[in-house]
Order: C-alpha cells, then structure tokens, then sequence
C-alpha cells in the first residue's frame, strides 16, 4: 500500500527556483545588516508554552501550534521572533554587549485561516537595537531600512513614520487614555475604510466632537520638518519629550541629504498596544496596495513578561514573504532587481565517454577555479538529450569532450543560446569565452 | 508574576559568535553546491504524520515530535530530510529535470535521550543526485565532497568508501543473505569494539567459519586500485556488476589526480537496508575520533513508500554541527580556518553631539560604500564607555568627529587595537588607513 504523497493545507514546498531566490535574497540583507554592526542570533522552534503564551495564554492561542511532548511538557512552536528574542534578553542581557544590535531570520508557524492567501509556515525577518532609548537609535534603523531594501533591489520605497509618543500625549488631552487600544483599532482602519468610515467608528467609542479632532490630528503627511511641528502644536504642547525625539529625527534626516525618503504620516499607529515611540512603515511607490514591507517601532520595555529589568528598544520587521511574492510582479520588474533566473550552472560537461569521467572533473575543477559553476552530466545520453537538461536550467554553455578530443589537448565549445560553437580550442581558450559571453 | 525564562532540555539558543559562523558556514558550503550545478529545495518542518513515519510507523516514533493540530490533523516535525526529500520526488519528479541535483540545508527535530550531548534540534546538510545510476554520478559525489568541505577551510580528510552491492554479492556466496540486517549492525561495530569482539558477535548469528570469513573480507584497506580488486576477487565473482562500478570508480580517480584522498575501506557499510551501491564516511586526519564528518550512499529507490515509480539516487550528508563544534577545537586550529572570530563591525562611529547624528549617518553611508562594516554609536557617552563597546567586539577602529572637526572637515581615527590615533585627516584618508590596517 502506497501513502499518498501530499503536504498540509497552508505550507508549501520551495521548489529550486523559489528557494534559490529566497537564499539569495536573505543573503544580500544579512550583507546590509552585518554592514550596520548588527549580529545574528537564533532561538529554538520548540519552547515551553508558558514561556511563549504567559501563564494564561492569550487571543492567539488557537492559532499557535502546541502540544505535550514525550516527556509531558507542555511546548509549542514559535508564532513570532519577537517573544523569544524577549525570552533570549531576559537570560543574557548582562552578558551582551549593549546597546545589543540584532537581526533573526527564520521560520515562525500560526494555524491562521488559510483563505486570505495566508500561509501557516512564513518566514520573519527582524532587526532591533536593545539597551537605548535615543532618537539616534531610531534614525538608525531608518537608515538599516535604506540599506537592506535597496540591497535587494527594491528602488522606490517610502518610509512613513509617526510617534506613539505624541498620539498617547494628545488622547491625554482629550481624556481619552482609558480608550487607547479602541482607538487605536480605529484609526489603524483609515487606508482601508476612508474617512467616513474611520469617522463613524470613532463616533462609537468617543464623542463626535472627539472624533472630529482625531480624525483632524492622523489625517497628515508631510516631508516638510517645520510643517509637521506646526501642525503638532495644534494639539500637544512643544514641551513633551516625544515631540522633541520626533523633532530631533526629522533633524537628523534634514542633516542626512538625498536618497531617504521619509513622510511623516500621522495615520501609522501599529495597532498594537506594544510600541510606545516612533512607529515605522515602509510602502513601494509602485505597488502601494501590497502594504507595509517593513514596519516597526519603538517599545520601552521588551521583556516584561520575564524580568524587572527595564529593556527599551526600537526595531522593524521585513516582510520576506510579501516582498518575494512582489518579485513575480511585471509592475515592479524595474524596482527589484534581485536576479529572479533560475541557472544552475553556467557550464555543462558533456558525458561523450564515461570512461572519461575522472578526466571531465579535473576539468571542471580547473573551470570552478575561476568562478565558472561547472555541472557533469553524469551519464552517456544522446548529444540532444545532454542539451534539452542545459536548457530546462538555462545553462549557458556546453563543453564537447571525446577521446580524441582529450588527446589532441584540445575542446570544443557550444553556447547553448546563441548555438555558436568553438572547436578544437584549448581549455584556456574556452574559459576566456564562457568569462566574456562569446 | 514574573515567567522564568528558560528553554527546553535538549535544546539551545545560537548566541552572535556561533550564528555568525554558521551562517558563514553554511553560506560557504552553498557556494561549493552551486559551483558543482546543485540547487537548494526546502520542505514543510510539519507533515502529515503518516507522510513522515508511513502507515504503521516505526522504531524511530518514540523520537519524533507528533501531535494533533488544531484541525484535528496528526502531523509530525521532520526528523531528517532524506523522508520528506523522498515525499518531495515523488510530487514532482515528472515536471523536474533529470537528473535533479538537489542540496537541503535546515533544521530537523528528534527528542533523542540528550545524556550523549546528543540535541533535540539539529542541522542536516544533504545533498543528492537522483534519476541517474552510473559510477559517473557515484564519483562526483566524492567531488561535492572534496569542494564543500575543502570551502570551508577542512585540510586534512579522508573520504572511506566501499560497496554495499559487492558486500551483498559477498553474503550470497555465504548463503547468508536472509541475515544481512544483523550481519550489517555487527560489521558496523568494528570501528568501536575491534576485531576480536565483532568476531564474537558475528558468531552469535553466523557460523564461525563464515564469520571469519567476514571478518577477513571487511579488515582491508587500500588506495590502491589493484589490490582492492585483487583483494575482491577473493570473494566474489569478477564478472558481478558491483564489482564493475567499484572499478570505474576508482579508475576515475586514478585520472582526476591529486587532491582528492580516498581509500578503499570494505569495514564501512553504514548499517542501514537502505543502500544498495556505493556507500561514504568520511574523517579528519587529525581528529578522526569526532567520527564521520560527511557519509551517504548510493540507493535504487528513494520513494518506494509514495510511488511505483523507481528512483534511484546517490547522496551524502554534512554533520553540519558535529563540524561547527570541531572549530572549537584547539587541535584543528591549522586544519580548519572558517573565520571564528566576532567582530561586528570594521568601525565604530562615536557619538560626540547627538546633534550631529545625521551627519554621522551620512559619513556611515561612504565609508559602508567602500566595504567598510559601519555601525553608529546611538548616545552620548563618556568616551571610554563607547570604546568599550568597540573592543567587546573587536571592532578595530574608531572615528571621532565633534561639532568643531565637522565645521574644519577632518575627522579623527583611533585604531582600538594599537591605541594609534591619526587626527584631523580627511575622510578619505580615514578610510585609506582602515583598509590598509594601518
């Protein structure tokens, strides 16, 4: 009896050509990470339950994978990066260096309703800088935001930002601070349901003249530094500490010059009741309406769940999984450029002998040694047969060797594109015209 | 109430240093499998249980994490990659191209007894061939070998290699082909308990005439082709396939030349029913006691548990961990030269005058365009208190730029490891100096 091979509803397989592009899209943000100073870490898959969910557990409990293991612990996979990095400061912050700079990226599971095109197995990609409450540390991750989006290729992005700070000042003025998260739940609607809409929610939590005024204060947006303060002294006073931080960024980007582009955008709250401080998110100019591919903020105190221990921080989140699939998107084929071809090699040696077989890899370790990614085919097959594999890969050339090839010293060469073929040429020869694309 | 934090038994968190090498590692590693033509895949960590363990499952059950998610499914993590590369094949094998080269780099989970310093959460490194059964494929498997752990700074190793088709041709002639279970786990022992002991165990299954004979035909080793044949036709017919494949295989590495250490060794069988040709270990010269460091075989059906449909393939895997532990080790020091080192950065830009923030960044952005790992201070600190940072983690130099050089144009470098200080020089003579390591 044969079990029918298939995988579970909401986890995918990478096939080469995904998974290619995924690796080396990882690969060119770690480069801009370690470029900014910042270390990797990893934390396990499996951990208690109590440590990731809290005595009580939460809302997300159905979605989190959990189960008793063999020993009779109650465990559970990660759902995010967040809480175990939490987890992970709260047993080595006093042997970390601080500020400690960190970037995780890994796989996180959540058994989430799988109809919204949602998968239950994703990767996160997240950066912080822990230890340090500085507007400095907040225009930095500006500037790792620049760099790692522009790493792979993404051109033309906008990063909008706001300041928990200040909306948590102004609901005080209005005495609203005990309806925080209600309102907070609101105003994240704008972009989707309109002004009307976030209008009317607002009237069922606070009065109409309340929902008026916040409405007045998040619909704003502007890259213009005295405008933005002018229009924060409509509704806090310029004695609070975050208007100065918020200040004090869009004074270090004015100092910056070209090439960050940055809109303060008072509609960006971050839902969650988590951040405290500047909040970020990150849109393609270009295909606005795949949402946010980088968000974050500031939060004061990472790991209260655990310990005393005052940890403050400000980070920001990549979205991999929203920005490879924008990859297959032909609006942005001139905004990314991460090479989305799928080559396996960029030279196949022909199987004419297998007796050959010994003499074909002291070859192709002589066309690796200068950095040609040199495949075997290994075995006797007719010459199409060879050549229909190097095209289902795009690889593009091919390199002809018999017997009497090998002992004449000599090769022959085929460009599996253009079809031009070099024959009787030395192996030097050859290596020359695959390095210059003949 | 405060949660402990804490992980589960068996399992470990990846501090900066032992990420950072891992992932350099692994990216080398990579490198070495795209130049020979591989291609990474990457599958589900969940799967349906009986897609992992078959319909009855198994010995191995007890091992592997299971349990019933949320939709009432019974799923299982992966405990290796061979399965579910298996379950893969079997999916997608007509719209693949074959040969399909394939690498798989990820984690896997087992809840072993953790009393041997054994994980529960480990890395596997596989890499296969599959579609293909020809010495030629069998022989370059010995040359990923040779690339990806020579990438990887590896020196000195020695890959074993026997045939477990030859060693079945060999228990024919004994007539003992019913006990080739028991007789493998036997011979797989010699390595640990010796000659004398094996003999023992062999005769509590076999006769001893026969065992002596087994024991006569696995204590042989030699890199000299002749002799192994020589050594073969004691035992088995000339005229077996098995001893033909052998043959080429080391005929071809008669041809390919230097470089590439492989012995004949008839002790390794690897244990399991699963291989069918040629099987590898492989060990380090001057540490052969941490054991196989790469091992696999060739098998003539890989996903015989899904599909009629036969596919044969040749393999190995990378103990990826047991390796990155070997880097620890004083002993390998020449042997192995994969940077150990943590440094996050090359250089470390003081904060003098949190005012002067977006500027420093923009001084961050030329000296990373110049490949110059860069990270911002993001406060103002006692200088001391900065440069501490710097050496916790090595960095070598730092830049110093207060309000009155930035006016002049000249900023000030230290080098944190020889205390030399070069001051008010241009930035471009800065970076000059860093790159040289002056």
């Amino acid at each position: 009896m044969k079990i029918t091979p298939r995988i579970l509803k909401g986890f995918r397989d990478a096939q080469p050509e995904q998974e290619i592009l995924r690796r080396e899209t990882v690969h060119q943000l770690e480069r801009a990470f370690r470029s900014h100073g910042l270390v990797p870490i990893d934390t396990p898959v499996l951990e208690y339950k109590e440590v990731l969910l809290g005595k009580g557990g939460g809302e997300t409990d159905k979605q989190v994978y959990e189960f008793t293991d063999n020993g009779g612990r109650e465990v559970a996979m990660r759902f995010d990066l967040t809480v175990p990095f939490a987890r992970f400061m709260a047993m080595y912050s006093r042997q970390l260096p601080m500020p400690f700079k960190r970037y995780h990226i890994a796989k996180v599971w959540r058994g989430e309703n799988t109809q919204k095109g949602r998968y239950r197995e994703f990767y996160q990609c997240d950066f912080d800088i822990v230890g340090v409450d500085t507007a400095a540390a907040d225009f930095e991750i500006l500037l790792i935001i620049l760099d790692s989006l522009t790493s792979i290729g993404v051109k033309d992005f906008t990063i909008h930002i706001s300041h928990r700070g200040i909306f948590n000042d102004f609901l005080k003025t209005l005495s609203l601070e005990d309806s925080l998260v209600e309102v907070l739940r609101a105003v994240d609607k704008l972009a989707k349901i309109g002004e009307d809409k976030t209008k009317a929610l607002l009237e069922t939590i606070v009065t109409a003249d309340q929902a008026a005024q916040i409405l007045s204060y998040i619909t704003f947006r502007s890259s213009d530094r005295a405008e933005v303060l002018q229009h924060l002294s409509k509704f806090v006073s310029a004695d609070s500490p975050s208007v100065a931080s918020l200040s004090a960024i869009l004074d270090y980007l004015n100092d910056f010059g070209t090439g960050l582009n940055v809109v303060t955008d008072l509609s960006i709250t971050r839902g969650l009741d988590y951040y405290t401080g500047i909040v970020y998110e990150t849109f393609l100019d270009n295909l606005p309406s795949i949402g946010s591919i980088c968000s974050g903020g500031r939060y004061n105190n990472l790991a209260s769940l655990y310990t005393k221990e005052k940890l403050p921080g400000v980070g920001a989140s990549i979205g991999l999984d929203r920005l490879l699939a924008a990859f297959d998107d032909p609006a942005l084929a001139d905004s990314l450029t991460v090479g989305r071809e799928l080559r396996s090699s960029d030279l196949l040696i022909i199987c004419m002998d297998e007796n050959l077989t010994g003499f074909y890899g002291s070859i192709a370790s002589q066309t690796r040694a200068k950095g040609i990614k040199t495949e075997l085919y290994p075995l006797k097959r007719k010459l199409p047969q060879q050549f229909k594999y190097g095209e289902r890969f795009s690889i593009p050339y091919a390199l002809i060797i018999g017997s009497a090839e090998r002992e004449k010293g000599v090769v022959n060469l085929k460009n599996l594109t253009t079809f031009n073929e070099y024959k009787e040429i030395s192996l030097s020869q050859a290596i020359e015209k695959i390095l210059q694309g003949a």
